[in-house]
C-alpha cells in the first residue's frame, strides 16, 4: 500500500473529455491498496475567462485582491467537483475537498499567499473509507476563512505540501512535458531526460532559468523529504525524480544539466566615484524597490582618477523600475550615466559534482571559447557557474557546454 | 438608519454591465447611514452552463449531489466577488461572503438542502465596518463544512432568513415583475398590482399557483416577522409588500386574488367497492412514492352495488409515476380502471375576507356559470376557493372569477 499525491494541471483537465481520461488513467495505474490524494488546478482557460469577467467591472480588479481570490478559487471548485464526478461513473468512490475543507492555511497576502499549516484530518478521514480525495489545488483559506490564492505555481505548491503534511510516499507532477531534462530541449537538440535529480540541483537550474518546477514546490518537497515524480499527462512512461539523494549512479556525467534564460537585462553604472559604500548606494535603493539583482562586476575603469562601473543583470520584467531608480542614484552619484543592454542571455552548468572540482569551470569557458563566444560577465555559485554571453548567441552556448558535458553517443 | 437586505436574482446580475448597474442603483437608494446586505444568485444562464459541463462527464450527474453542490455553488461565488469589485470601483467599500462565510447553516440534503440556523457574526462586523456585505444565495454549509445549495428559490429563501437573523428592517426582492398581481397579468387582462398582500394570502396564492415567490422564502417572512417587499430590478417604483397585516385599506375587494395552475393533472380510479379504509387504501402508497394529492372527490356511482368512483388532481409532473402506483392498486382493489384527464386546469380565489363570509364561494360558482363554464371538482380551504375547470377554459375562468371581484372601472 502507498499514498500517493499526484497533481494534475489546468491542460490536463482542459476539457470534460480530458478530466475523464485523467479519472481513467489514475484507476488503471492505482494499486488494489493505494491510497490516491489528486490535486488539480482549474480547467484550461479558466482562469484567464475569469479575469476577464473581472475587467468587465473594473479596469485593474487585482487591486481588489480578496474578491479575486473568492472568483478565481472558483475556477478549482469547478474541477475537482468534474473529476469527482468522473471516478464515481468509473465505480470509484471518490470525494472532492476545497483547499479549506482539505485543511490548507494560509496567510491573508491574497492573490500571493503562503501555506502556513496544513490539518488534513478529513483527507485521511476520507481515504480510511477507500475514497479516492480530490483537493483544489492553488488555494487555501486564512485565519478568518476567507479564500487566498497561492500565485503562480500555487497548484505545485498545494500538492507537494499536502503529500509532506499526509505522509505521502511519494508526489507526482503531471505536465506537458515528460520529465527534467539536461537542457531545455528546445534550445539544445542533445538534452537528455533526467532520471534523477537532486532538491538543490533543481532548485539551482529553476533559479537559473529552468521553467519545469516552481523552487517554491521543490523546497516544500526538499523541507518535507517528499520525492517528486515530474512526468508526462500524456505518457505512462517514467519521467524525473527529483529526491533527497541519487538512489542510482548516472556514471560520466560532472554536471547535471544546462539552464539558459534570455528574460534578462544588463545595467552599467558608468563612471562613479570607486570609494566605500558606493556599491550600497546603487544596490540599496533596488532591493527596496523589490528588484533582485544578479551577476555582479564592478570594474576599475580609470585608476588614476579613482573611477569605476557597476556592472550587473535584473530579469527584463523589472528594467524599467530599475532604470528609473539608477537615473535618480547616477544624479546623486554624479556618475557619467546609465547603460541600458537588452540583447543578453545567462547561460549556466549546474551540478553539486562541481563543487571542489575546478577543471569543470575551465571546461565551460573552453568550451564557450572554442565555439568563439564571448563571456561579459561569470558567476559562480557552489553548484553552478553561469556566464552571460550575447543574446544571440545563447543557444550556441548552452549547446556548447552541453555538448562537452553530455558527448553525443 | 436601517438594515435592509436585498435580493438580486440571476437575469438581475447576468452581464458585467447589469451587475455595475445593481451597484449603482442599490447607491443612489442607499441612505447615508443604511447598512446594505445584498444577497445574490448565479450570473444569468451560469447554472445551467454549469449543469452541462457536468453532463459531460456523466448522463446523470445529480446521483453525484454531493458534487452538484460542490459544482453549482461556485456560480453565486463569481457573482458576489463582482459585484463587490463593482461597488469598491464606485468608492463604496463593500466585501463578499460565501454561505458558509455568512454562517448560513443547512442539514445536508444536498441539492435541496434547508437552513437549520444561521450565525451571522460575520456580517454584523462587516456592516459595522461601514461596508457593503454582499452575500451568496441559494448556499450554505453542512456540519462537516460540505457545501449544500437550497433548491428551487432559494435564493430569496437565504435572502429572507438571513434579514431575520440580522434583525433587518425589511427584505427586498428585485425580481423580472414589478409586484404582487390581483391574478397573472397574461392571463388576466385587468390584473392590478397591489400594494399589500399578507403572508397566509400569498402562500394560498403560491400553492394554489401563483409563480412570483416560492412558498418557503414567504414561510420564512412571516416566522421572523420581516416585510418582503417585492419589486422591479429595472424600475424604481414600488412594488407590492408582503406582512403580517394590512397597513392600508384598499376598500372593496373581498378576495385578494386569483390564482390559475394548469400544470396539473385529473386521476380517476373507478368502480371500487364502497368500503371503510379504501382512500386508505389508494392515498397511502401515493403519500409512500411522495406524491401530493390535491382537490379529492368521492363520488357513489352505484348505490345499490355500492360502488364508487374517487376522483383527485396531482402535479402534472407527477403524472406517470403516480399512474404508475394507481395501476397496482386498481388491481389489488378489482377496480374497473384508472382514468387520466391531463386536460384540466385549477382556478382559485384567495383572500383572508372569505372567512365567514358564504356569499363569495356563490359568486364565484355564479361567475363561472355566467362565463358557461363548467366545475369538475370543487375544493375550499378557510381563504381559498379552488374549481377544476377544462384546461381550455382556465383563461376565461380566471378573468370571470376576477371580474367579479375586481370590476373594471
Amino acid at each position: 500500500m502507498a499514498l500517493i499525491v499526484k497533481k494534475f494541471g489546468g491542460s490536463s483537465v482542459a476539457t470534460t473529455e480530458k478530466i475523464r481520461n485523467v479519472a481513467k488513467r489514475i484507476l488503471r495505474e492505482k494499486a488494489k491498496d493505494d491510497q490516491i490524494v489528486v490535486v488539480v488546478s482549474a480547467m484550461g482557460d479558466t482562469t484567464d475567462d475569469l479575469i476577464a469577467l473581472a475587467e468587465g467591472i473594473t479596469r485593474n480588479p487585482y487591486q481588489y485582491a480578496r474578491e479575486m481570490d473568492m472568483l478565481l478559487t472558483t475556477g478549482e471548485q469547478v474541477s475537482i467537483a468534474l473529476l469527482t464526478m468522473a471516478f464515481r461513473s468509473m465505480g470509484q468512490d471518490a470525494i472532492s475537498l476545497t483547499g479549506s475543507l482539505a485543511g490548507m492555511h494560509t496567510d491573508a497576502v491574497h492573490t500571493k499567499g503562503h501555506i502556513t499549516d496544513i490539518t488534513p484530518d478529513r483527507v485521511h478521514e476520507e481515504l480510511n473509507k477507500g475514497r479516492v480525495v480530490i483537493v483544489a489545488g492553488f488555494q487555501g483559506t486564512d485565519e478568518k476563512g476567507d479564500p487566498v490564492t497561492l500565485g503562480r505555481g500555487g497548484s505545485d505548491t498545494s500538492a507537494v505540501a499536502l503529500a509532506g503534511a499526509l505522509h505521502a510516499d511519494t508526489c507526482e507532477i503531471f505536465t506537458d512535458v515528460d520529465g527534467i531534462y539536461s537542457a531545455d530541449p528546445r534550445v539544445v537538440k542533445g538534452a537528455r531526460k533526467m532520471r534523477e535529480i537532486t532538491y538543490q540541483e533543481m532548485l539551482e537550474m529553476a533559479r537559473l532559468g529552468a521553467g519545469v518546477m516552481q523552487p517554491r514546490s521543490v523546497e516544500m518537497g526538499q523541507y518535507f523529504h517528499i520525492p517528486i515524480h515530474v512526468r508526462s499527462t500524456f505518457t505512462e512512461e517514467e519521467g524525473t525524480i527529483i529526491r533527497e539523494d541519487y538512489t542510482m549512479v548516472e556514471k560520466g556525467f560532472e554536471i547535471r544539466g544546462v539552464a539558459n534564460d534570455d528574460k534578462v537585462a544588463k545595467l552599467a553604472v558608468l563612471g562613479i566615484p570607486n570609494t566605500p559604500g558606493v556599491a550600497h548606494e546603487i544596490f540599496s535603493p533596488l532591493a527596496e524597490a523589490n528588484i533582485a539583482v544578479d551577476l555582479i562586476v564592478q570594474s576599475i575603469r580609470n585608476a588614476e582618477r579613482n573611477v569605476t562601473d557597476m556592472v550587473f543583470t535584473v530579469a527584463s520584467d523589472d528594467l524599467p523600475q530599475a532604470k528609473a531608480v539608477l537615473d535618480k542614484v547616477a544624479d546623486k552619484l554624479h556618475a557619467t550615466g546609465v547603460q541600458v543592454e537588452k540583447n543578453v542571455a545567462k547561460v549556466s552548468a549546474v551540478g553539486a559534482g562541481m563543487l571542489g572540482n575546478p577543471g569543470i569551470a575551465s571546461r565551460v569557458f573552453g568550451a564557450l571559447a572554442n565555439a568563439g563566444i564571448n563571456i561579459d560577465i561569470i558567476s559562480t555559485s557552489e553548484i553552478s557557474i553561469s556566464c552571460l554571453v550575447r543574446g544571440d548567441q545563447m543557444k550556441a552556448a548552452a549547446n556548447a557546454i552541453h555538448d562537452e558535458f553530455f558527448p553525443k553517443n
